[in-house]
């Protein structure tokens, strides 16, 4: 148990400088620096103590040199979404004791100068782990990304890539829910077991033991997909594009598959777009946290009424974290992958 | 002039067989058959004088063997859309004398058993011609491919490739009409003056003096673009990805830069979607045809108010059609390729 004003060790990964190929473990550097747990003078932010940090395959997208979007800074520490608790707060938003989801650095313990984006949580009948996942960004990335984007109707063919990931698996179950028929692949057989028994999908492939994507996808759409949810890119695209059906709908989340080559693979069939009558769009979660009480309204009672499972795969301790991360890459992880950093 | 029951010649244009890579002349075989001017007995059709043909870059994809649509039939007549009178009628529809655009075959006289899906023409203070662009297919692809599918707003960057085109043209002036900023592409200085000096683009470039065309996007787009009407396809998508801005807009109205390659160029930065949360949607013309007389409502005004000018490129007589139709794959029409055959 820490106290305010106490000196305590804190350990931190650092990333070590920007990754080509696969992340290995030696990109980024475990430290352990001191804190004392007190806000500096003149502060308006928080003090927290992290609970749950979030493995999420965007990340991978922060370790490139040239990226879109804000990449790591070599020899800084890494971020992403994670679950804390508040020990001080200067902040007229938070009190000592709040629980909160949001951005968080890679650290035991960590000052947070500008909390304004961190998100209460509310309900804590539930895991607290489940706001990195089911009840944090993933879920808000499945739910509006399933409902919005793709505008579903009961009845329509559903094809989920990463189908047992940390968004993938909430898909395929808000999909059935609807009414949908769901098919889902995966990269092993443990996953594929828990697509089908757990998660209720209709249909499932293994795709690392399909020569063919385009005649796995028609033998499980006999009839063509209306909706497609994007994780991986590349090829399973391609083979999708043949199999869409007039006027559907591609939901394009992630493209995991090409996160870790130089050049990612050329997608040839879009043209099909045009003969079909495709919309394909992308989305990014946090255009919807403002959305998140429509969210939790949605998603707590699916969860208490035991309608939608949620599986995740937790490592214990910061010194875990880059395994963890790096293992969404080659599919080592069997549901969401968190990282427990303290459970008080 | 032709009389009812008179024996007429009547030319026509035969696909020769399945065409690979950039179409030939060769691949079609101008005939001509005889034909007596009369309906069948026991006919529900309509008996047509084709007055224009018209020249459209999907038909290449008819060409195919492997087509996703319906392909042309070797050894059979070519078809597309086209204006045409009726000279006699045994369906309730249409009358002798009755104009009329739709599908045709690429012949003199031509005799349409299921007339149900042409459309009448009721305007015929413009030229007739325009039902082939303007005021046909290419128009209502151009009015609701920009209208619906690219949501635009006042102010909004739009950039049109091929746009001198029968399309092109239309999307480009539609925009300024909106009070877009309109950027156009073209492959000849001829193409780029009438971009500049009849459709009032505020910015042009000639892709083919463009060695980086990711930079000249970048010189005529510092903000980014919002609006991205897609014509060509391959490497000018991927530059124009590159430059999208946040919540961007892609209508896919074709890809001519891939029709005649075995295999199409890969697409690489698709993961842009997500970044940039762009929504990119196919879309085809026939799917608006039910709003034909709304399309009229607001094109005819325009046209006769000299609001919205328009380029043809004609050629004439049925023997012309197959070089006409090539030469859109090389780029050598400037404007709406249209073949006129008879003007009575």
């Amino acid at each position: 148990m820490a106290h305010i004003g106490e000196e305590m060790k804190n350990k931190q990964v650092i990333f070590r400088d920007y990754v080509r190929g696969f992340p290995k473990e030696s990109d980024f550097i475990i430290t352990s620096a001191t804190i004392r747990l007190k806000l500096p003078q003149g502060s308006n932010g928080v003090l927290l103590k992290t609970l749950y940090l979030s493995c999420d395959p965007y990340m991978r997208m922060l370790m490139q040199s040239q990226s879109a979007t804000n990449s790591y800074s070599p020899g800084s520490l890494i971020y992403g979404f994670g679950v804390a608790k508040v020990l001080e707060s200067a902040h007229s938003g938070f009190n000592e004791g709040d629980l909160v989801w949001g951005i968080l650095k890679w650290e035991e313990y960590s000052v947070v100068e500008e909390p304004g984006k961190l998100i209460k949580i509310q309900h804590t009948d539930v895991p607290l782990s489940y706001y990195t996942g089911i009840l944090g960004m993933p879920g808000i990335t499945a739910y509006f990304g399933f409902h919005d984007i793709c505008s579903p109707k009961k009845g329509e063919y559903v094809y989920v890539s990463a189908a047992s990931g940390a968004v993938g698996q909430l898909v395929g179950q808000l999909a059935k829910l609807m009414g949908c028929y769901v098919v889902g692949s995966a990269g092993s057989k443990e996953k594929i077991e828990l697509l089908k028994n757990k998660f209720g999908f209709d249909d499932v492939f293994n795709y690392k033991e399909e020569p063919d994507l385009n005649a796995a996808l028609k033998r499980c759409f006999p009839e063509g997909i209306d909706i497609y949810f994007e994780n991986v890119g590349g090829k399973t695209l391609d083979a999708v594009l043949l199999n869409m059906r007039p006027h559907g709908r591609i939901a394009v989340c992630g493209m995991i598959s090409q996160y870790n080559i130089d050049q990612s693979e050329g997608v040839h069939n879009l043209m099909l777009l045009v003969v079909q009558r495709i919309r394909m769009e992308g989305f990014s979660a946090p255009d919807y946290f403002h959305l998140n009480a429509k969210f939790l309204e949605a998603m707590l009672p699916y969860i208490r009424e035991g309608k939608i499972s949620y599986v995740e795969d937790t490592v214990h301790g910061l010194e875990s974290g880059p395994t963890a991360l790096i293992g969404l890459f080659s599919g080592r992880n069997i549901g969401k992958q968190v990282v427990a950093i303290s459970t008080e």
